[in-house]
């Protein structure tokens, strides 16, 4: 009853027999497998280990974790209030840029403080909400960034499908329905070091979905804009500021200047929970620093001699003037500024 | 006697007991291990599959080929320079793109209309005068481009160092001259996708260097930019067009353009015998593209599902326009162009 499917038919995040399933991402494209987990604090190590990641997905991950959390603590008895409220900050800590968590779990705690007796399914009926409306935002994001897209291919970055969200994805959603109206005929991936999110994920499910995909380093990609190939430049978010800066994983930023060196447009798809507008410049989004071992190694296998260290920061910033088009479930807003943010989350 | 050697101590190319001897540079830097090569054919064959790389390395790699060649031919009798001009023929072709292969056979050629009888030494001693000359131009190349860094850090591109040349290196005997004059403090190395050159050769000769190494993600290198951190970002060149235009390493055209929307100088380095005034411009450069493999796989480990392709073209093409210097033994060439590069190429 709370399994929430897509059209595509990848199912990242499900729930079965009162225990939240995990497809564990680290180990695609070799292996699909799902981890199960029975507690809050597994699904925060979850979220810290990437066994999920994308912002949207990482919210209804920590959604559903609140929903495990109702549950042992109900059966624990006392203040079960007070102790979800634990966990929620526990899921609320889990990785600090992408907004869409600490969004979720705003919504699990406005739940939390209307409801009086047992919960019963009440939290778990409010994740999968969060979950399906996710899935139809994609979908409507989808329609409305194909109708702007055009050119013999686009160039998207890191994962933002069907893996990243609750299903059908955001920039990878408006690729999957530009592909199926014809408007392009084939995608371009980076590959998205360190963590491959491009090679391991992207071209997984493009694969799937039988829409061509070829890999490119992130070094060529200027190369590639270069050839005239790709009219648009298609990204995700992991948050949005009120000025309309974007916080996305690493290389996002590199792509929007050669964008606008090479006369291609750039988009941002993310639906409007991953806006902040409490955050008023991307100055003042946190940026996450992971080991420099996921550049060092690769699994077991070192890539660089010791005494040699990385810097690995995994999102950096785009400014708002290097976006033509910030695409929402709520319409399409071109070259997104303050004055259009506001009026944006007004329709919220 | 005809082991050239270096002041750093790393000698990715050695004559030992009528051999050539090449470090396997696609081992390290796990392991440090020479192979033994008898003939031009195993050098070709040596050069197609990278156990040696960088511009300048290989012109003088198939030099020694020559050397081989020579003594091979000289002892099965018969018309031993229509043999070796087989050989220069064979090692010429090798790979498409670094303009010092065919500079080097040039010059191998040119002996060998001069030499009447028995050739005894003289190709070898030839091989090791250009293994020694650019040794000595990557030092004065070292001292003009070290005159112009300045900042906390810069950012270099690939591997140009002791192992890409004859010893010391271009772009990093800039860096190396630039730190030991105390002109930055560190310096940052992009992992250079697919083959990791900078992680898996850049950082391991500055580690044995003692100069502080911090690799990124090529693309983490526009957020790096806007820090503000470098004032100059350094790299190498396989063949500069006569107009100035570069091809180098993928990545470097990126990195150029990102230079410029960042206000940050961009310096390339090499000897004159990388400068082919016979190719106008850069659409002229022959850009090699090697297997999807390289990016699908790592080793054994599949980096991408069964169904994915990839675009691996291992050079780009940098406009002279976003090029502040071009560093060679002759000096310095700011904002190379047509006129500048002759008047250079009349003092070689």
């Amino acid at each position: 009853m709370k399994t929430v499917t897509d059209s595509d038919g990848i199912r990242a995040i499900r729930w079965a027999q009162g225990r939240l399933e995990l497809l564990d991402q680290r180990k695609l494209p070799c292996v699909s497998e799902h981890l199960s987990l029975g507690t809050a604090a597994e699904v925060a190590q979850a979220i810290r280990d990437m066994v999920v990641r994308g912002a949207p997905a990482i919210g209804i991950t920590a959604a559903y974790g609140v929903a495990l959390a109702v549950r042992t603590r109900c059966a624990a008895g006392g203040d079960w209030q007070a102790g979800v409220r634990a966990e929620i900050e526990l899921l609320s800590a889990a990785r600090p840029t992408a907004v869409n968590l600490r969004w979720a779990m705003d919504q699990m705690t406005a739940f939390l403080e209307d409801v009086r007796d047992e919960p019963g399914d009440v939290f778990l009926d409010a994740a999968a909400r969060i979950h399906t409306e996710d899935i139809a935002a994609n979908h409507r994001m989808g329609e409305f960034g194909a109708a702007l897209v055009e050119g013999e291919a686009v160039l998207t970055h890191c994962n933002t499908g069907s893996l990243a969200t609750g299903g059908y994805g955001t920039a990878l959603g408006v690729v999957r329905s530009a592909y199926r109206a014809g408007r392009i005929k084939q995608v371009y991936a980076d590959e998205t070091r360190p963590w491959l999110q491009g090679s391991r994920l992207t071209a997984w499910e493009l694969v799937q979905d039988n829409i061509p995909v070829t890999l490119i380093c992130e070094g060529a990609s200027a190369a590639l804009l270069r050839t005239g190939r790709c009219r648009w430049v298609i990204v995700g978010a992991d948050r949005v500021a009120g000025n309309g800066d974007v916080a996305n994983k690493i290389g996002t930023y590199n792509l929007a200047v050669n964008c606008r060196h090479h006369g291609v447009k750039f988009m941002v798809v993310a639906p409007t929970s991953t806006v902040d507008m409490a955050t008023p410049s991307g100055a003042q989004i946190p940026i996450e620093n992971r080991a420099p071992d996921e550049l060092l190694a690769l699994g077991e296998r070192p890539l660089a001699p010791a005494g040699a260290t990385a810097w690995n920061p995994v999102f950096d910033i785009t400014p708002a003037e290097l976006i033509d088009a910030l695409v929402t479930e709520h319409g399409v807003v071109e070259k997104p500024d303050s004055a259009k943010l506001r009026e944006l989350m007004r329709k919220t």
